[in-house]
């Protein structure tokens, strides 16, 4: 009967691993996401509203593009942690990595606003770009070792939906290796294609049913899917 | 069996995808109503006790104002996610639009701080309430989109909460609107009807009868109510 | 039986709006006791160890003091949520004007380091243990509401331990009145008084036989108490 | 009845407290973490790729290790707390003495960052080392208060691992020493050190046959074990 108790504290203290994890990654995405806003510096005093619009326009859309990509992020670390069933010492420390390279952004985010349209802006978006893609590359390298012959995984696990993610992952690190070359090409070019970097991955988890559906007016009835 | 177990666990990511993205957003609108106390400047070093009171004071307002309605908003977004069942991925968008309005407002609130009783008010009073609008325009889309026929809902959501809701979310849209436009007449003005509105979302929530039960002494017996 | 699944909806939403609002709560108070640290200013590039020692140890004595007053706070409003059943909107909204008390710590924070053993002094001291004052009455306020007739808290609570509670509230508000008045008389006593409040509220919820026992050599062995 | 619902309240609240300090510390751990990228500068506008490098390396290389530190940091709480099975209030206090050592770390290593290569570097490098020694015999005194005889321990903590911990903590305490002198002679020789502690506690939890197998390619099958 001890033996019992203790192999259920075990099994606990497993999830709560997993779960506390889980929670501390998403405390370090909230603050670096939200850090952002201190990198939009204050128009002078006594400016009028077109001078505050010019002058923090481009911080502010930058401040716009970092938050939304941190965001989509998010919800693909979220995603991985949905197929995970429990860690170890390998995943957690790629997993450190990993938020190191999240917790890093706000500092690119800073450099590319401070030298929007100036000279500097071709290493400023090369190394926003890059940071992005280092970034992919350790989340990448996070979700081979725990996919990897199911490591990790729940054994339930769907194997399509796993395949699904390891090929948009290893996409993602190409997506971002173009855009960083792009960057000493046309720094702008850059910015807007990874804006639409940002907008495919947020849009392709949608279903594409759901997608179409969306088309449709907004206030339109919703299926009668999974009731609960 | 083990199509059950499946089942059950699929349910249990699904309660979980829900508990994580509420969890995120209350870390966000943790740390931004936090971080505005950054806005609130030293005064200059040697200042006896008026002049810090002078000098401060304006900024001091600021913060509990904007601290005020933050909090007014996350109650908000907590009590519509007290009637989600579940999420989907174009609910986590546009949620992730509406928390970056929330993470934004700490640099409007300190362009208000920066320019209180200048030339540049106008600007930054219509800045202030332009931002809040934003929200609640977002907000708005956020509720009608998991409201809209009962998409993301519980389904024993009550009806008239439900409706509640939305007709405030649709007043709230209006009042900001009059309110930007009030600051290009008298941004004074604006700060003032902004702060009734924050008390009204306040307050709102309180049934009637409790309205009126507050005016008794604060030390007289509770009625004895819903025992757990 | 649609009727009894909507009850327990409705009372694990009630739980949850607690656990939430608690949720928050902890969260606030991690972030104010961690911006504490930006206000210790780097000391000039080239300094030796004195120098660095010199410059900086005010400021880390007032980071210290501080952190560990709010960290003495945290435990309080903890202990007072240990006790809590339900919420409602007065007190969600009395929390909030509390968290606006303790986000507002780190200000007075800085303004008592930028000005120790300068002029400013005293009304650094008076603003740092005022501001403490003002959160000690709000705080008052939280339990009186919550406690007045058991209003919301558990059936079970210990009637005494809800009375030590008040009483302790009680006195905090006077000691930090004192300490307040102290400091136009001697803003360093008002200091070693606010250390020895602090002290006090960390260390009677400590039982005196515990506390005893602490004076034996911490190697030795506890008691064979409360097992599981 | 109603003393059982009592005692099981108790029991609750008891699981409840030490869920709550978990997640209160990892709050702090998550926003010191990430308020490192502050420390950060910004380069100079208009500076090409090459300046931009050779200005931030130092800046980076520092936040990137202060940030690993800190994740091991956290992994060895996370797996003291593991084993924790209740709290009391000098366990609290000490582990709010900890918090502030570890809330502290962002100022040693801006003061690191800023002195790299200059003349105060030998008193930088002191510091931050200086800072891992104290939190390190703190976070020893929280062990040794917990683990004594078990006072706070799960009843099925394993021996063997909590002899494991107290011999890890008491030669953490050594090796930091040892830095801290090192740091008199050779500043440079001291971060070199304190990487490989570093990367040693990082290495430590992974078992000897994990590590062997981390030397086969990344992609090889894993083991077929404990399956849930």
């Amino acid at each position: 009967m001890t033996q019992t108790a203790e192999e259920r504290d075990h099994n606990r203290s497993g999830r709560r691993e997993a779960a506390r994890l889980e929670y501390f990654s998403d405390c370090i995405f909230a603050i670096s996401i939200t850090l952002l806003i201190l990198n939009v510096s204050l128009p002078a005093a006594g400016a009028n509203l077109t001078e505050v619009v010019r002058k923090v326009l481009p911080e502010v859309l930058g401040y716009a593009l970092t938050f939304f990509m941190i965001g989509v992020l998010w919800t693909q670390h979220h995603a991985m942690f949905a197929l995970i069933r429990r860690t170890d010492q390998v995943f957690l420390l790629i997993n450190i990595l990993y938020l190191m390279c999240i917790a890093f952004l706000p500092f690119p985010a800073r450099v590319l606003g401070a030298n929007a349209g100036g000279i500097g802006q071709t290493a400023a978006a090369a190394l926003y770009a890059g940071t992005f893609l280092v970034a992919a590359l350790v989340f990448n390298g996070l979700w081979k070792y725990a996919s990897c012959g199911g490591r990790l995984l729940h054994s339930g696990a769907d194997r399509s939906a796993v395949h699904t993610m390891s090929r948009s992952h290893d996409l993602a690190t190409v997506l971002y290796l173009v855009d960083v070359a792009l960057a000493f090409v046309t720094p702008a070019g850059s910015i807007i294609m990874f804006t639409l970097i940002a907008v495919f991955y947020a849009v392709t988890p949608i279903p594409s049913v759901a997608r179409s559906r969306l088309l449709r007016p907004l206030l339109g009835p919703p299926p009668k899917a999974d009731t609960e």
